[in-house]
C-alpha cells in the first residue's frame, strides 16, 4: 500500500508501538493508584506533557490538559467555557467540523456567531476578522492549517489582533494539521494563542489521545467529572499506553524535515501538472509542506480516489471525517471554488517517508484512470483549461 | 511484581497487544475515509460491536456506541438524556463518581436527586428505591458490581422494579466491574436495561477505549459532534487499534474462568483470617468472584497497600480514582462501617491468572507488616476483634 492520506491520520513508527506495548503488556497499572510511584504508572502523562511542552516552548507541563483526541477538545472547549453562557463568538468559515458544530450549536442557542470569510487563497480576512471583533466577543477560534488544502493562517497576526481588540476574549486554534509539521513557539510567535487542540494520531502517534494547550490563567470548567484525573477537569483512567505513544512521537519530531517533505510534495505537483489538466488549490498560500490539493475537472475525487485504492494507492478527497457523503469539500467552497470543481478534488498528503518513486507511482496511476474515464490528459503545449 | 489490582485495571493479553499494534503499524488508515474498505480500517469497530453482541446477548451490533472508557459513557448519558432537562433521577449511595458527581451536578441544578442507600451487606434497598421512585422518574442508575466490595446487586429485580413503577424512565447500570467476570445476558435477565457503561481495561483490553451498550429505540443526544462518527452521536478519528484491542480481549473472556477464581479469592480469605484479625466486607454478599475487601483494625489501608508496594506487591484501597486522598472507601461508609475501620481498608482483586502462589506471599507479607507496625496478628483461638 502507498499511503498518501497523512492530513487523515498517520503510521505509528516502531518506536511509538514499543512504547504502547510496554504499557498494555508491562507496565499496565492503573496511574492514579497510590501505588503508582512503584509500578511506574506515572511516567507516561509526565514524559507527555514535559515533551510537549518542550517542542512547543509551552510555560510549563502543567499547561497540557489530556483528552481523547482533538474532536473531544474542541467540544469541551466550545462546551465549558461556559458554555451555556457564551453569547459573542467568532469562528473561521473553514474549521474542521468539531469546531463549526459546536459553533453552530451555540449559535442556534442564542449566541452571536459570526464567520470569518478566507479569501480566494484559503486565508483567514484579517479585515473581516477585524470588523467582526468588539469587546465583548469572548471566544475566537481559527485553525492553525487547514486539514483539506494545507493552508497555514497567519496566527500570530490573527492573535494579536483578538487581543488587541478584545483583550479579555480567549483565542483558540485547533493546530491538529500543524504540530509537527510547522515550527510552533507557544512564548514566541504564538504567544497570543490561549487555547490550541491537537491529536497524537496525526503525528504518528497512537488514535485516542490527544489533549489541549491551556495558558496559565486560562480557565476551563470541568468536562468529565469522576476520578479527578487531569487536575479535576478531565476525569477517567489514565490512557498510559496512548501517552507513553504520544510523548514517544513527540520525541522523534523533527520540523527540519519537512524541508524535504515540501521538496517532494513540489517536485510531485511539478509532474503532475506536466501531465495532467489539473487545478492546484491554494497554490499561492503558503501551506502544509505536505499537503497537495488539487481539482481534475469533469471527475469525481471519490471514484478517482476509489479507483487509487483499488491499486493500491490510498489518498483523499477532502476531509476524511466527511465519510460515505458526496457533498464536495466545504473549505473549498469557502474559497469561491465552484461546486463541480471542488467535487473533483484529491488530497495528497505526504509522510515524512513518502518517496519520489510514491509520488511517481501516483501520477501514472492518475494519468491511467483519467484517460480510461475519457478525461483530459493535458497534451504538451495545450490551452488553458476552462476554469481559470 | 505481583499485580491484584485488577478492579483498577488489568494487563492486556499477548493476543490484545498483537491485535493493537497491527493497526497501529500495519492497518493504521483512518476509518472514515472513503477507501476504509479497501484499507481494512472499517474492520475493528465491526468486529468490537459484533463480539459485544454475542457475548452479552445484545440484540444486534448496533447497539453499541463507542466512547474513550466508562467515565465519558457515564458523563455522557448524565449529560444528554436532555441533560438541563433532567428533573427526577435516582442513583444508588455506592456509584462510582463518574455516575454520582454528574447525578449531583443536576441535582444542583434543580433536578430532583434520590440517593438509594445500600444494607450493611452493600446490597441496594430494594424497598427504599421502590418508595423512592415515581411515574415522573426519568433516570434510574445502579452500578451492576461495586468496585471496591465486589458486591454483585440484583440488576434484573431493580430493572424490573423500574420499569413496573415508571415505564418512562430510562434504567441505566455501569458494568464496568462485571463484564467478563459474571454471565450479562441483555435480552435475558438483563432485558429491562436500557442502558449500560463499560471500559475495555478492566477487562484485559486497552486504555482509552469502551462505550454504552443503548437498548434499540433508546434515544441519546448527540455527544461530540464534529466528523459523525458513531452514527453521528461521538465524533472522532475511530480509535481502530483501541477497538481491535477491545474486540480481541471480548473474544478472550470466559466467564466460567471465575469459578476457579472463586476458589483462590476463597482460599486467600481463608488463609489471610487464619492468621490476622480482619474484618471482610460484604462477606455474606454475592460478590464478585475475584473481589476481596477486608480492614486491619487500627491500620492505613494506604500505608499497607504502599509497604506491599515497596515488596513487589500491588493491592487497591478502595478506588483507584481516589488517588492521593486520604479518605476511606465511600462504599464502605455507605454500608455503615466506621470511618476509622473504613481507613484500613485493603482491596484484593485477582486476574484470571492469579496463582495460588501470589496469594500466598500477600498473606506472609501482611502479617510480616502489621507485625512491624505493632499491629495485632490473630492469635490462635484468639478473642472477637473489638468491633464486632
Amino acid at each position: 500500500m502507498i499511503y498518501l492520506d497523512n492530513n487523515a491520520t498517520t503510521k505509528a513508527s516502531s518506536t511509538v508501538v514499543a512504547a504502547v506495548t510496554h504499557y498494555l503488556e508491562n507496565c499496565y497499572a492503573n496511574a492514579s493508584a497510590n501505588t503508582a510511584g512503584y509500578t511506574g504508572a506515572d511516567v507516561p502523562r509526565r514524559t507527555a506533557a514535559g515533551q510537549l511542552a518542550h517542542l512547543l516552548n509551552a510555560e510549563e507541563p502543567d499547561c497540557f490538559l489530556f483528552t481523547s483526541g482533538a474532536t473531544e477538545s474542541n467540544n469541551w472547549i466550545f462546551s465549558a467555557l461556559n458554555g451555556s453562557r457564551l453569547r459573542k463568538v467568532c469562528i473561521s468559515a473553514i474549521e474542521h467540523p468539531s469546531v463549526s458544530e459546536p459553533a453552530e450549536r451555540l449559535g442556534r442557542n442564542g449566541c452571536e456567531l459570526s464567520v470569518i470569510p478566507v479569501n480566494r487563497d484559503g486565508i483567514v480576512c484579517i479585515e473581516t476578522l477585524a470588523e467582526l471583533l468588539s469587546p465583548d466577543t469572548q471566544l475566537v477560534s481559527v485553525m492553525a492549517a487547514n486539514n483539506e488544502t494545507g493552508v497555514v493562517q497567519p496566527i500570530e497576526e490573527i492573535a494579536q489582533l483578538v487581543r488587541a481588540r478584545c483583550p479579555t476574549a480567549l483565542f483558540h486554534t485547533d493546530a491538529t494539521q500543524a504540530i509537527g509539521r510547522i515550527p510552533i513557539d507557544l512564548q514566541g510567535s504564538w504567544a497570543e494563542v490561549d487555547l490550541m487542540s491537537f491529536s497524537a494520531h496525526k503525528f504518528h502517534g497512537p488514535k485516542g489521545i490527544g489533549g489541549i494547550y491551556c495558558r496559565p490563567g486560562t480557565a476551563l470548567l470541568p468536562w468529565l467529572v469522576g476520578g479527578g484525573q487531569e487536575a479535576g477537569l478531565r476525569s477517567g483512567t489514565t490512557n498510559t499506553p496512548g501517552l507513553a505513544g504520544l510523548a514517544a512521537a513527540v520525541g522523534q519530531i523533527d520540523v527540519a524535515l519537512y524541508d524535504e517533505v515540501r521538496d517532494r510534495r513540489d517536485y510531485f505537483e511539478s509532474q503532475l501538472r506536466g501531465v495532467l489538466s489539473v487545478q492546484l488549490h491554494a497554490a499561492n498560500a503558503l501551506r502544509l509542506p505536505n499537503t497537495s490539493c488539487f481539482s481534475i475537472a469533469g471527475t469525481s475525487g471519490e471514484e478517482i480516489a476509489d479507483q487509487l485504492a483499488a491499486r493500491g494507492v490510498i489518498v483523499g478527497t477532502g476531509s476524511a471525517c466527511s465519510s460515505g457523503s458526496l457533498s464536495p469539500p466545504k473549505t473549498l467552497l469557502a474559497m469561491g471554488v465552484n461546486y463541480t470543481l471542488a467535487a473533483g478534488t484529491i488530497r495528497v498528503s505526504l509522510s515524512r517517508t513518502t518517496s519520489i518513486e510514491e509520488l511517481d507511482r501516483l501520477v501514472a496511476l492518475l494519468v491511467e484512470i483519467v484517460a480510461v474515464r475519457g478525461g483530459s490528459p493535458q497534451l504538451p503545449g495545450g490551452g488553458t483549461p476552462p476554469w481559470r
